[in-house]
């Protein structure tokens, strides 16, 4: 194999330019067979495989410097500067992170995986080489999905007003995980139909130098164009083509579905899609028979419908009571918040990391308007996630912000019950802590009034100890009471918050008769989240409090039962603790 | 006076077209005189004035929707619809907000005050029309520079996209709150410069739909553009260039100066700049010092350099050491990153407010990457400001998250040396919340390492209360010092915690052998703030621990000293509090 001569950039340039189709070969089998048995992101890898090799063929990292959007699309980056052996060797199959990730090696230079933000980090990169009066290319790597998020857009307004070198490269695989949307891929359309000769043109109306290449898998005519920007003395786009999922002929043929895949994607000979109900099944059925049955019903994602079971089918057939504003989540709240404030009902879908994005617009555009939206925050955990895409933040980021009802449902019939109330309701804004566990349900239909705020459930009336389990924890809390009652032999109180935003004063203040420990669960960072409010609450009281949930930290690929070890998160830990008091 | 028959914009409609220019006079006047008693956003008001009364002549709100972007320019719409008794009796200067505010008038369709939101509104607000089958005009209306933040961006990218009526008015007046930056705004002049005519289009590229009218302060040209998009069916861009500050000589001359007065700007003879120290001068000197030892040191602003002292003088000193991004952010975040990452010295200088943008960039580009940059956050406390502008929340948003050093200094030594240390140190992301007071000095070089974290300082060794007083509220901390002292007749323990970010535990746990209250103090909102997390660590002891701070609400220009009362913040009601303990 021509890569085993491969352990640094270095020996890449050693290679015959004749050879290196060759090694994208073997870059590419081993991509496919790595990822059909760990799962990851296969259609972006194979994408922007010849690209890679073709960067690290001209440029000289380290001390060029390259920056990739995302960098979900690193495979072939990590692969070519000495980490092959984490996709050769399947011992080494999780050894490294599927993201750029400077702890690793020096070839990455910072740790990304949300989108839209490689050319602002660029710029700040270049900037410091000018100031330092040193000479190196800086080289962004940005997809045309991510073009759409807002940073990316304030990056590129900035990167145009550099006076050196300054290279993007722009990956136009005319895709965004699903389908682009938005005015600026009818730019990205008319240049590729006119190879990039179109009079308007979205990347020199900003004041770049604009260079445009068909063949954006072609090692040799990359290598050929990457030469002519090389050290460069202003900023160049480099508009380049590729096929999502080159070289793998149902990658090619099912770019959405490919884009990030679970193991064995290629082994499977039917369609395995689990016809089980979960919460996104519900979800998305639900959904879609309200927006059948009331027209101002909309479905609103940022460029993540698939996470949300919102299959090409369902979109069609909601047609334009479906919204997908590619990726731009700030712009989906405030969209969102105009929609209800007009008189729509808008159900805006996101992932707990990715609403990050959007603190200010939930805030400014949304709370402070008070616009009755539905907001659903999924994936929301303590998980074995990479450090970039934590789902624990999401608590103390939506539920301190005024006006702003979050809700913490604990089975279906909460669930649906909720979602109901919200997208009828027309006095708040409220998102909905989508259950992030196995589906559970009662078969007894929920009939509590939610707009009457703020009020828990206790789910199990008993005394000395009260436990308050939020959300996917509620389940936690009843192992607590079973273990409580076994080994120290009384029931304690158990109860369902339901609401995060709010403290049942009443309820609180009548615990004190027969209680004296109170404790708070949830499935989330503890800092400024829902438990330090409960402690705030008894602040002044005779009643203990003890509160549960993850620390302060990002923790990388950590699996759960570790973290919740770590964190003490365990029925037996947690009884530990109560015996101590 | 001609605006003596207009109460509503109807009555607007029964005014002769060569009457409008008187009109306009009038209300020019009107609103300099009132802005130059109360203090406001002169010089954007002054600009958009005619267009302000073309379009209430064109179009008929409340049917057609107008959306002002930040909404700082809408003293001719309030005056136009049914709210001139606010700028013409000086008896009622304060009655109406200095922003759209829906409580005030049907006319005003959102509560808005931060920049870049306008055209994502509207996007909500046609969609839901398109939805209801509804058939009116939607109209953003923003400037120039406010198109450089991503939220802007975002929402073009999705307007474009439309199949239905959709009118942005871009008020072109070729300047930010000071000069722009970035490549778009070479476009915009590349435009101006050939009256619209240039191919190379930026809103043409996102497939607007495109009409150019130099003339932007001239009523008769801006109805007869009007009246052309007027029902249009399709999104267009009405690109109209005017004049900052227009029919105000020294406002036109100085347009930055006049963004936003200070009452009585006309009436100063002299330059009455004042010359005694605040934190503001002393940041701005201590960076340009700093800057001219070390040419690595940037100071960054994402759009408003003159809150923070960065005079134009300024500015042209620092030269490459300093950039201003535009209003971005975001970017400014990712960017500061970067440079920190690359070995440079960022010092990124934000509202709290404004702050809110960037929770992402914190998390993601920033905190997640460890990045040394120094971020300073102005104006963090409870005040009396507008419900758009509040700058209560930033201890939440900045300090729950993970690797991030938040600093709140009490005096200028303790200040200076945290802003030494921080900007010399290679190991934080570290903010410093820029105390909100006057400035105190101790006229005592502090010479704590501050690279030893969450180490809270003793100022008052006493017994049964310790008072933590964070920031500005260390003074209110001695001052109900010396109330338990006279009243209650012991010395209580005073705290200066000087780190948001971390629990002193020691410190915290020797309390616990002769005090019995602990008290935190904060300037800004409790929920999820610093209080809770003393009041978690003490959950499970004897200890009680009274929380305070603001509770969370948007309030809209209530007086500070009201808003003390409210939330129990003065001494007598501290004290009142502990005596019940």
């Amino acid at each position: 194999m021509i890569l085993d001569k491969i352990n640094t950039p270095k020996d890449l340039k050693q290679i015959k330019t004749e050879e290196l189709d060759v090694l994208a070969n073997e870059v590419r089998e081993i991509i496919i067979k790595k990822v059909n048995s760990t799962g990851g992101h296969m259609a972006p890898n194979l994408g922007i495989l010849e690209t890679t090799i073709a960067l690290h063929y001209v440029f000289e990292t380290p001390i060029d410097k390259i920056i990739y959007d995302v960098s979900h699309q690193c495979y072939t980056h990590k692969i070519l500067t000495g980490r092959k052996d984490g996709f050769t060797n399947p011992d080494n199959y999780y050894k490294y992170t599927g993201y750029t990730a400077p702890e690793e090696c020096e070839h990455d230079l910072f740790k990304v995986g949300h989108t839209s933000t490689s050319v602002s980090l660029a710029c700040g990169v270049a900037k410091a080489r000018d100031l330092k009066n040193e000479h190196y290319n800086v080289i962004a790597v940005i997809g045309d999905g991510s073009l759409s998020g807002g940073e990316a857009l304030e990056g590129l307004n900035n990167a145009a007003s550099f006076n050196s070198n300054f290279i993007i490269i722009v990956n136009d695989n005319d895709m965004s995980i699903a389908e682009n949307h938005g005015g600026l891929y009818n730019n990205l359309k008319l240049l590729r139909d006119t190879n990039g000769q179109a009079e308007n043109n979205f990347f020199k109306t900003l004041g770049f130098d604009y260079i445009y290449l068909k063949d954006g898998n072609n090692i040799e005519k990359l290598i050929e164009t990457l030469k002519k920007v090389k050290d460069i003395d202003h900023p160049v786009i480099v508009h380049i083509c590729t096929q999502k999922g080159n070289g793998l002929k149902v990658a090619e043929d099912n770019k959405e579905k490919f884009h990030w895949v679970m193991p064995g994607i290629l082994d499977e000979e039917t369609n395995t899609t689990s016809s089980e109900e979960n919460y996104t099944s519900l979800t998305a059925k639900y959904i879609y028979e309200k927006a059948k049955e009331d027209q101002t019903v909309v479905a609103i994602t940022a460029g993540t419908p698939g996470v949300f079971g919102f299959t090409p089918d369902f979109r069609s057939k909601l047609g334009k009571q479906y919204s997908d504003v590619g990726i731009a989540e700030e712009h989906a709240v405030a969209y969102a918040s105009a929609l209800a404030k007009s008189g729509a009902k808008p159900i805006f879908t996101v992932m707990s990391s990715f609403v990050q994005r959007t603190y200010d617009q939930l805030s400014q555009d949304l709370c402070l308007n008070n616009s009755p939206i539905t907001m659903l925050v999924y994936w929301g955990g303590i998980s074995g996630a990479d450090a970039t895409h934590l789902c624990t933040f999401d608590i103390p980021l939506i539920s301190n912000i005024p006006n702003m009802v979050y809700l913490s449902p604990t089975n279906k019939e909460e669930y649906l019950a909720m979602l109901n109330w919200s997208i009828e309701q027309t006095k708040h804004p409220v998102a909905i802590r989508v259950p992030n566990i196995e589906l559970v349900s009662t078969g007894i239909e929920d009939k509590t009034d939610y707009s009457i705020l703020n009020k828990y459930k206790v789910e199990k009336q008993g005394e000395k100890v009260a436990i308050l389990g939020l959300g996917n924890f509620y389940y936690l809390a009843c192992e607590v009471a079973e273990k409580i009652k076994k080994d120290l032999g009384f029931e304690p109180t158990v109860i369902n918050p339901r609401f995060i935003t709010g403290i049942d004063k009443r309820l609180l203040e009548d615990l004190k008769h027969n209680h004296n420990i109170v404790i708070t669960l949830e499935d989330g960072v503890l800092d400024g989240g829902f438990g330090e409010k409960i402690t705030r609450f008894y602040g002044n009281s005779e009643i203990k409090v003890l509160n549960y949930g993850g620390f302060k930290e990002f923790p990388d690929r950590i699996p759960a039962e570790e973290l919740h070890r770590r964190y003490r998160l365990t029925p037996e830990q947690i009884l530990e603790d109560i015996r101590k008091l």
